[in-house]
């Protein structure tokens, strides 16, 4: 059998293991105050292009969304998020958990339109029925979006145009970021997400590290007092030199860049793979994650040699079915498939 | 300079790392549903002497209180603790964070007592009045406690029984679990905080785990869609594998008890020295935990070979001191304090 | 300048007012526990047909929504709505305010298909996914909806049906339910609501009174403690009598009927009007709101002499317009109207 | 009998019902939108000497606790109150529904001390340990308290100095303000409240009105979108009129003050009945609450003929028993209590 599943199956990139064998025994101060912890946030404020940015480490995807919008949200305001937006459908309610609404637009490939959003937000002005309403106090998006698609630089400059128009933060999941920086659909950089968004995040649980996400506050906007926030919300690690140790690896070298075409290479030939056997694309995407529509037939055979992901349902007899690579995808897996 | 300020101070056991290390590219199913999360639950559960616990693996000690507490509540109650308890003083509001208040008792040597308990919740039987106020749902009580000290098995069963005659759950927060269990002074196996308790964890955390804290729901009681009230409230971990390969170490060949053994004969040489010194001895711990009384000047001296706690003040010109052992701590780091 | 704006315009129907001021200094017992609003009680009880039946009074009715709801759902569970319902759009996020989502489905004139919760339901059984998503806990349906349309018996039932089937209750918000009951085109009794539904609501605020809703939970399904629960949601009044006495006169022969028959009696003439004038008519309601099509010129022009409400955009060119009758709507109002 | 339970068995102040009869069939906009809304506001202020300050009219005292301490704390913060403090006892943990933590302190006759405060406050500067505490936000207080004290301009002048040394409001709970205001051992006045605290709110439900508690943000501090942040809490009240109208008539011709000073020549009568009777007083009380010390017997006595309030146990053999006054307790209540 070979894992196509999703892209967090294997354990961490070796070089990370070395770096915590390597220090392991030296003794280190709690909750992030690591020496380790620090020179990952210099790695990462650099590889940002952003001297001054608070970078700040979380464990996991849900859990960072869930952070930093109900951190960031004021009591009044619910998030801005795609139908089909990770926090809306996939995150069990974490964010209504912490008392605050998704607001939800059409999703277009996975992406909200800039001027979608600024039509709904312009409805809160100069009207009194929306005293009664959840006024819009964030915009979020993923890059990746859920169904593995790229917003360009345009689209997600002319999103922030919408934010800073009414002055609310676009916040980035990039719970997937790798992936989408090193697709060659993509045309922004780092540095151009950490310019355009007011805060984002590095994924790391999905781009070779065995937990964790890396919180970029661009704007001078951390919340104040953002590690008592975290820790009432039960997210604050006390070890935090698990995260710091993993990112400083992640960031040295430029290991999270390669780590990242490569996955997106291992994508390139699955969709070749694709191609050649004909299956039916569900939507094109320029990522690691690819969506294919199967006949429980087709499911059945796939499965006797391939883990995948059924995504969802398409129609009444047929599923979407998500094949994913990743930093762990082999060339040897990628010939499992082929013969599958 | 040689630390004591705390047992988390290390990595992992190495075994831990090594084991990560050899089952690093497995591929392995995402958010606990692998097979070795299943058999460090299987280890735990003989361990406990209960083969049909339902065992689950969180991330840290905050977020399994606040885990544990909330789910197991229901709407109109909260949960009784010591003053002087984790979850009054030192989460940052977790336990509120989910809706629920932290009911308090006198803490003697940080322990509750019995009766107290059983007065108190007596008093919401039978009395209007109580519909006014918090009903009292769970008793939480940490063992060792905050400042180290142990329930006897005694107290701990007269604990379960007032939870028993008013129906609650009586909840173990065994963040340092281990150093509980290999003190001298122990008259408890975890054999019987399974049995008395009806819930409580086994914390990895603090005794030679990265990460990662087991909760043991003993009664057949865990909460339904437990899984799904977990990822809501951002603690479910994508990689599960990190918390199971943990465990499933540290629960074979009786890791877990040899490491915490160490750390208590380790404790039993800093309390020599304590009493070679002269130092004042705040309150007796037969566990991991040493807390002393020191005057400013004191603090200064050690303080330039020694880290160490300041665990709160003692009166205007004296601070409470902790000094912690842990499963890393060595024969070179006592005879570097004992040189201090 | 007549009011035609909304159904809470006025004060309390005049035999509310003389029973507050015959009783104003009796010595009475507070939170609800006076003999008035036991009497008010037995007499729901009665025109509901259940005598078993557990009723409740509340303030309002966000306040109403969002109690019933939060108490009733379980941790991991959302409410399912239609897109239009009242908890999605028009009460500040008050249900994610304690912690829970509104899932929202299809509304058609602002009704839910049972068919369509069903499927939508269903999809949860069997499919490891949907422990990342937010399960349905209960249905809740408006009567009359947002735009004044009224659920047949059978298509009530249908969703009585699907909600028995998945173990989940079917609550019915009743803010207007006189003017539903009342109705021509209603073909259910408050019986028949009664025993169709698991929990709904009795509109006070809107049908009559100052205030209040009367809750009736009709199986047996009263939360445990919802006295402490109402009261922690800052819901429980001090001088309960003040619900109690106006609940126990709308109930007192007939009243609270009797003035929901003239609003809609008043409500065909404001359709009879719609039609002489011409006007373009948004949905067709059988109850006491009619909603209209209207340019900005007319808009003006009848703003002379008439208030309104501007219910929400139509298009680029037009607006939804909405008049509402109530029990306080009288024939110089409709005559004012007429000749605007 | 004759009840002398509480503060709140009467309706509303004659004056209060005729005003609502008065004004029943006048078309007014809804949610305090109306013409005695912001007539009563205007005299409010006028009466706090505060011409700009912004009045808010919510429904009852725990409801007006939850929602003044919500919207005002950050995310990390919780509030300092008095062990014996309202919302730390008595509200059935509707502060912590809100997410926040109540920070006791020991209460001196029901009052805060100033220097205690400030100690408290003071430890969480300078050191990293308060970063896993909640930090305080605000300070509560009652005033009356809630044995029936009273802070002196002085001890309340020293609370707000605290407060305003850490930048931080003082919030003061005058569910009974009028009966502390009428008290000959009060040295405060309205204005002088008004004056020292940040906000505070003017309780009508014990004084006069059916329901309704007045809100005053004295410093130009009211949160934003306070409708919205209302509503979400499900505390806005549709028609506004019936809190505007009963604050407009308690603030004409000084109806407040005159009914709260009738209730406290009552209480000197009953202090005197008590100082007669020979019954020992539990603490000494210059406001409308008197509370004495009973066996089981005497109780059993007295209520042969007269209702009290069981306030609390004073040991294992007598009750505390409370007697309360209020603006309708009249000659011929105190001559029963007399003969009883």
């Amino acid at each position: 059998m070979v894992s196509f599943e999703c892209d967090y199956i294997s354990g961490a990139h070796p070089a990370i293991l070395k770096r915590l064998a390597e220090t392991n025994m030296e003794a280190l101060p709690g909750y992030g105050m690591d020496r380790y912890t620090e020179s990952a946030k210099e790695k990462i404020r650099k590889a940002c292009g952003l001297p001054d940015a608070d970078v700040e480490f979380l464990v996991g995807g849900t859990q960072t969304n869930s952070v930093v919008i109900s951190t960031m949200l004021r009591d009044w305001e619910g998030v801005i998020s795609a139908e089909s937006g990770h926090v809306s459908v996939h995150e069990s309610g974490a964010i209504e958990f912490t008392g605050h609404k998704v607001l939800t637009l059409p999703a277009h490939e996975g992406k909200l339109d800039a001027e979608e959003v600024r039509q709904f937000i312009r409805t809160f002005y100069g009207d009194a029925t929306h005293d009664h309403m959840v006024f819009p106090g964030m915009v979020y998006v993923s890059h990746p979006t859920e169904p593995g698609t790229l917003y360009t630089k345009k689209e997600l400059e002319a999103l922030a145009d919408v934010c800073h128009e009414y002055e609310i933060p676009l916040f980035l999941d990039g719970a997937r970021l790798g992936y989408g920086l090193m697709s060659e659909a993509s045309d922004m950089t780092l540095e151009d997400i950490a310019r355009i968004t007011d805060v984002f995040y590095i994924g790391g649980t999905k781009v070779g590290a065995l937990c964790g996400e890396a919180v970029v506050f661009t704007k001078n906007n951390r919340p104040d007092h953002f590690m008592t926030s975290v820790k009432r919300r039960g997210a604050l690690l006390a070890k935090g030199r698990l995260l710091g140790i993993q990112f400083d690896t992640l960031f040295t070298d430029d290991l999270y860049f390669e780590i990242s075409r490569h996955a997106i290479e291992m994508a390139g030939k699955i969709k070749e793979i694709i191609r050649q056997k004909g299956w039916r694309v569900y939507m094109d995407s320029p990522t690691n994650q690819q969506l294919i529509i199967m006949t429980d037939d087709e499911m059945a055979e796939l499965g006797k040699h391939v883990k995948f992901d059924r995504w969802g349902p398409y129609d009444a007899d047929h599923t979407i079915v998500r094949l994913a690579s990743s930093w762990s995808t082999t060339e040897e897996d990628i010939e499992a498939l082929a013969e599958a």
